[in-house]
């Protein structure tokens, strides 16, 4: 038996592509309405206690490291109760300091870990089209991959226990620092005089084009910032990137700027805005919004 | 007959295609080497203020604001010996109101001005698909289309004149900043121990993905910096960004930063190198290289 633990906005379609995959699968969440929704489809409802009896691999999807330490850790929780269990892996978006302290714990009693982020957010976890990007042990990898084809459209393993979390890590970095670049840069378009609209189809053919451009300037000159990624969830993402490069003692000029954009955003109402709302810093610093003309 | 002054790494194979395609063409630049290799092929040479007399249409392509205006405006330059003369287009990547100082002392002799920078660099000047970015009036910009089709693969009417020097200062914020993020980005990815190689290979497919990830990483894994579009150029264009920001009174607090870090690496002789090489301003803070592991 497979069991999967959290099943928020992105683990419960995760774990309908698990279920339909491998026909049966355990499931446990502390919001009644998810978990009937799986169990109504064919799981079976564990504690995380029985699935550590039980199942021989535990996948885990939830918001922070200390609740993912918490469940495997906690008097009670998955550790303790290890029996058939062979494999732990975290999907949640932690610090790689967090992921290797889980597989050191994990490790005396023969138990795997492997740190597997998403990226794709809730849309490609609802097509089962999410990439993974995993640390951890080669063999454990290749136990995991038919879940990660029932899941996603790739996987691949970037290295050790913590590497997947710090490529998740540089991920998020590059995607809410490009979205703040194309804030500022369009801004100064509409500040300046030209249309945004016409703007954006004569660049994005060249160097300027990438997929946070064609996913975000739609909604940035729509003023629409229904989420998608919020900046809630990013925000957590980019203090664990400060945590990790005060750890290695990384100078990080542009992502510390970044994090207080968003406690700025937060100040001012925006933080469950999706992270195309991090234009509204831009916007609210110049007196203008960046609409088509 | 059209004319085309400037011929330096971008103009010299602009002006090749444009010739290939017409048949005829004037040209003009200080340099000799280039000025003969294009009338080895066909060219004839003439010196700006002869076009002036004798050309319908002028391309121009030249380092700075500054020297279009001499060009122009100078004794015996362009505007004071305009005949046949009917619009001159300037591919310089220039301020939107330097753009618009030229289409409004051109207008009085019935002139018309497109600015229309181009983006792609020197690889799609010379496979002749370079992206136009014009500012200026509908029948203009229709009469040049024969004269873009020649040298590059698009070209867009953004707006009014300014409207393709805006494009282009949107284009360089947005480029380097992606350029900057990338290399934060993997200097701590190489800090906390992973493979930069598969870090790339694991996230270019998702949100992190864009043009800037796939030309650049190479080029920062190998240490290789020989241009392409140097620092040197980027930071013309990204003052041109501060300066025309200054006017509009829009706040740039990340392109202000960018401008810094530029400075940096031009006093640690990094000025020459392509812009991939602003990854050294974060390789030197952090003391480390990104390379594949």
């Amino acid at each position: 038996m497979i069991g999967f633990i959290g099943l928020g906005i992105m683990g419960k379609p995760m774990a309908k592509h698990l279920l339909g995959a491998l026909k049966e699968l355990a499931v446990y969440d502390l919001q009644e309405g998810p978990v009937k929704e799986l169990t109504d489809l064919g799981a079976a409802y564990m504690t995380p206690a029985e699935m550590a009896r039980k199942c021989d691999v535990i996948h885990c999807i939830l918001p922070t490291g200390a609740i993912v330490q918490n469940v495997l850790f906690a008097e009670d929780g998955v550790l303790e109760q290890a029996g058939a269990l062979k494999i732990v892996c975290d999907h949640s978006s932690v610090t790689p300091e967090e992921s290797r302290a889980c597989a050191e714990k994990l490790a005396p009693k023969g138990i795997g870990f492997v740190d597997c982020p998403v990226s794709g957010g809730e849309p490609k976890a609802i097509d089962g089209t999410l990439a993974f990007m995993a640390g951890g042990r080669q063999e454990d990898f290749d136990a995991l991959k038919p879940h990660f084809e029932a899941m996603g459209s790739s996987a691949v393993l970037v290295g050790d226990v913590g590497s997947g979390s710090i490529a998740k890590l540089v991920n998020q970095v590059i995607v809410n620092l490009n979205i703040a670049a194309v804030s500022e840069a369009f801004v100064l378009c509409e500040k300046a005089g030209a249309d945004p609209q016409k703007v954006y189809e004569a660049i994005r053919g060249g160097l300027a084009g990438s997929t946070v451009l064609d996913a975000k300037i739609p909604k940035i000159l729509a003023g629409d910032f229904a989420p998608g990624g919020t900046i809630n969830v990013n925000r957590k993402d980019i203090n664990n990137v400060l945590s990790t490069a005060h750890t290695c003692e990384c100078p990080m000029p542009l992502s510390s700027q970044l994090f207080e954009i968003m406690q700025y955003l937060s100040a001012h109402g925006h933080l469950m805005d999706d992270h195309a709302g991090i234009v509204q810093y831009f916007e609210e610093l110049a007196d203008v919004k960046v609409r088509a003309h």
